[in-house]
């Protein structure tokens, strides 16, 4: 392994990487394909395992073996109903890089450890960070507001939140939000963080299972083209549509939760971003969205950003 | 002049100052003291005109040329009632800088450049960021949405709006929006801004005019006790009080703007700021306040802000 560009970080070692960025696990958009490029570029990656049934999982992770040698993890959000078959699944798969999300740390941290595994939590304040430490995680990620997808209530900026998450713990911190070159991770660096989460970035290369159309769409995503919604069921941060416009005009009345659970039905995240539903689909993507123009490979992708990093680097030095 | 700490900008050249660190003007807390011990130290002190009413604001600008003789400037609302006025008594004051907000920049740029003034504005997009260099003005301030006080409807965060705000301009920008300490001004540089704005740091400090109440509450405030509301009229970011619960109950049940319009009142926030009312002012803060502990001197401040800029730089490098 060379040496590399970035500042030493803890997260290297953790996971035996070469640079210390990870590429996000996302619904519908990183598979097998996606994680094993982000792994052989230097990075690590994630399979989003989300909605996926069991079955499913097993059989992407072991394509994801085929496709790389390199460390590889999965994300697994622990509020789908079968997360404990998919634990197993990974488990018996032989994965020892587990990012847990969507519910509360205590519940499956101890029983992965127990199993060998390391345990990254994804969360989105301090106080909910500080529970991570204490309910034995290796390291955490802290996403800011300006994140894609499923976030926190209390709408803490990925500049706010890294200090104030840095001060506080003693595990390693990966800063997640609004992360899209090699500036942002010079920033994050610069603000105390020991790696960095990429995830709307990642979903716009070449391997990123995203449908075609919403590639498109996130590359013409101008600024503004973002929104935090539906903050009374669980927040999501979607790309402007017809569907958008919808929750809006639900929100924009007061609609209780059952007319919203109503309008988003089952399949709108999978017919948007997988299948290119671009009316009527929930795209899930994060601001920064607004800045990226380009599909790249990962393997191109991360050259860039370490050439950006050293740009911006030898500005402020 | 010593040489500066900071990476050359044109910020400092701009202005005749030593460090790239403005003041922000803000409503009820940055008159003349604030403003004079913040140019004293080596930033841009800005008087925030806001509400004052013509003769006061003469006063203020007469008083701070009294405490400094270094340049210092004033942030004026163009949505105020007695702006002209306002306006007419800075330039018979002799002030030569001139940080606009809250309203077009096409308005009065010209105007205040014809009279041999430096016009800076203040604002939320990228989109309306280029329309400030399209209308002369010599730089502008981009304010994310982690910023204190009145905000923008896209939300966008620091993080995100810094860099396609520099890809898109050729004036200088000055970052706001989330800046307490070192480590984030080295963020902002290092996502292309040439400068920074801190308000809600300012705010808390010896010489700030905010009122001791107030003070202690920024002091001890956690993350997430900030929110932005009232978006149906303007949005503004406020700490949790009586007051925001009854906003956010309004808001709850979709009210009208009148029965806002209504709640809001008059003189809430001066009540709040200046005066100390904790229960039922409106009180203007940013995100960042929960990372703020100290209330310095100024001139502490500014040594504090380039140790801490200088810690960080090391830890990248």
């Amino acid at each position: 392994m060379t040496r590399s560009p970035f500042p030493k970080s803890p997260i290297t070692d953790l996971f035996g990487i070469q640079y210390p960025i990870i590429q996000a696990g996302m619904v519908w958009v990183s598979g097998a394909k996606l994680a094993a490029a982000a792994s052989n570029a230097g990075c690590l990656g994630l399979i989003g395992a989300g909605s996926m049934k069991p079955d499913l999982l097993r059989s992407q992770i072991q394509k994801a073996k085929k496709l790389t040698s390199k460390p590889f993890g999965v994300n697994i959000p622990l509020l789908y109903h079968l997360v404990e078959e998919q634990i197993n699944v990974c488990l018996e798969e032989g994965v020892k890089i587990f990012f847990t999300s969507a519910g509360s740390p205590k519940k499956w941290t101890q029983y992965l450890k127990d199993h060998g595994a390391i345990v990254v939590h994804v969360t989105s304040t301090p106080e909910l960070a500080k529970k991570c430490e204490e309910a034995g995680c290796d390291a955490v990620v802290v996403e800011g507001f300006e994140a894609g997808g499923h976030n926190g209530r209390d709408e803490i900026t990925t500049m706010c939140l890294i200090p104030q998450v840095v001060d506080s713990l003693k595990i390693p911190v990966i800063a997640a939000g609004g992360i899209g070159d090699g500036r942002a991770i010079l920033a994050s660096f610069a603000l105390g963080a020991d790696a960095v989460q990429l995830g709307t970035r990642f979903a716009l290369t070449i391997e990123s299972s995203a449908h075609d159309n919403f590639k498109k769409a996130i590359q013409n995503a101008k600024s503004g083209d973002t929104k935090l919604v539906m903050k009374q069921l669980v927040p999501v941060r979607l790309l402007k549509n017809k569907f958008y416009d919808q929750v809006i005009e639900l929100e924009n009345r007061c609609a209780t939760n059952d007319e919203m659970n109503e309008l988003l039905g089952k399949g709108r995240a999978k017919a948007g971003m997988l299948e290119g539903n671009m009316d009527m689909g929930e795209l899930e993507i994060g601001q920064v969205s607004a800045l990226l123009k380009d599909i790249p490979t990962c393997e191109q992708l991360v050259q860039d950003l370490i050439s950006e990093y050293h740009k911006a680097l030898t500005r402020v030095s």
